[in-house]
């Protein structure tokens, strides 16, 4: 028998191919590019997102130092099966997926749903995650989470000359800066020419709805959960989130045994699209690190 | 006349010696070292500290990239005059000391008391200053900064083995790993051995507690004047600051315009202390940016 060997074709956001796995009676649509050999990064992807939303100065950014693999949850674009109406359902199957990838460990980001979803799944397979990136986002019972923001309702509600511009309101801030970043990231989430992602059908955003009202209605001890959640935890928002607000951030960070609060200046829910570098920087510095916040003691060999 | 030239000597936070310059009718003490060549980053003290309060691997770690001066502010220690009853005159004074030393554009890092001076010092003379670091601080009308915070007259008000000891209570958690942090914390700060500045005198402390309870007095619009400090800032704390609780660093954050937050895992109001390879990294990384927070077209060249 013959063994052929090749270099391995080295994938970017724009070229990864799009792959399939069968798991908890789905089949799930993924794209996994990057440097391999240490542990993959995990996307959760936010409101009816698709794996086309990631911006690729991040997922690229990020793939320079290790695997990141994007992935449709249940129900959404070119995966099988329905968007269930909790996010415990769609930690659930975040996990199976996983599992089918054959992955014991990964590290997990998730941004706005997403980051519910990646809390709910290591609340339930706390031995799956290592480490958390947390990206505006916010804990069960936040502020102004149990409906969407008035200010969520006006961006979403309102009619856009390219249906793409929704996402200038939803992830920047009004000023010429941030919009002008804004309609940087709209030409880079666009490049993606071949085997784009469609967009999710109409049964996606109701379920959705449905699932990050449950998760943000106001509870006694709300937020005991996240004591739970030891791993290390690098939470990250913009200084002016109007759709998950800002202080959801902090109250993550205060309540996480574990966690590092960054919130960048004049920023809205996108923050990690505006401040593609430091995004980069700070999450690389975060999950590459031996020790994740090592004290002087930590760093000393002398 | 002959010029002599000599490789300039390299100076430490142990080795530098203190200097003094005549302002405002005082004699100020200060110590100057580092890498010359670029903006000066001058640090303003906390609470009855001297220059030998600072944490070497925190100076001499910033000292790598940029001068760094330190100095006893006036009625401190080895420099003369009163301590003034408010933090604007502390601010006219570090201001006078600054311009003394022929310095037009300086970096200022302050830390808690020192932070409150940093601020004035912004307001009052916003052409002197590039950029801004602040540590462990809080606004005016600050949540629970009118009087020492319960916390606060608790650590200062017991008796200590050793009286540098009371730092263990004022910057680090009761966690072990965060005491374990606070004693090599100690063991630095002592190591310098020869002309060290003795403590400060009896007057100082209830004139800086003076002056910090007129700064914290709740009042109406007490934030708006956040508003008028646009250079870039990068204000950091600890999860878990009781001496000046964390939730004012987010408060500063989300009322200044152009300032990122940074809150470290498992600490108290020295985080820098416990954590100084990371904040020496992330304040390198902002002091030394051409562009402090580069969207991507800030950084693309392609």
């Amino acid at each position: 028998m013959m063994i052929h060997s090749r270099p391995e074709m080295v994938h970017t956001h724009q070229t990864a191919p799009t792959q399939f796995v069968e798991a908890n009676g789905n089949r799930f649509a993924y794209r996994r590019f990057g440097k391999s050999g240490g542990v993959p990064l995990v996307f959760n992807q936010h409101f009816t997102g698709t794996m086309d939303h990631w911006d690729p100065a991040v997922t690229d950014g990020l793939a320079m130092t290790r695997e990141v693999i994007l992935f449709n949850n249940a129900g959404i674009s070119t995966s099988s099966g329905e968007v269930p109406g909790s996010v415990e359902e769609m930690a659930v199957s975040a996990a199976a997926f996983i599992r089918a990838l054959g992955l014991a460990k990964v590290d997990v980001l998730g941004f706005s749903l997403g980051g519910l979803v990646a809390q709910a799944l290591t609340l339930a397979e706390p031995g799956l995650v290592r480490r958390l990136v947390l990206v505006g986002t916010g804990p069960r019972g936040g502020e102004g989470m149990a409906t969407l923001t008035p200010e969520a309702e006006a961006v979403f509600g309102a009619t856009y000359a390219h249906p793409d511009d929704v996402w200038l309101g939803v992830f920047f801030t009004p000023t010429e800066k941030s919009q002008a970043a804004g309609r940087a990231f709209l030409e880079r989430f666009r490049l993606r020419q071949q085997d784009r992602d469609p967009d999710v059908n109409e049964k996606v955003a109701p379920a959705q709805i449905e699932a990050i009202s449950k998760w943000g209605a106001p509870r006694a001890g709300m937020f005991d959960y996240l004591r739970e959640i030891t791993q290390p935890a690098l939470v990250i928002n913009g200084s002016n989130d109007v759709i998950i607000y800002t202080v959801n951030s902090f109250i993550l960070q205060q309540n996480l045994p574990n966690a590092q609060l960054i919130l960048y200046p004049d920023s809205n829910h996108g923050s990690q699209y505006q401040y593609p570098a430091l995004f980069v920087a700070d999450v690389t510095r975060f999950l590459d690190a031996v020790v994740p916040f090592p004290t002087r003691k930590d760093t000393d060999h002398g």
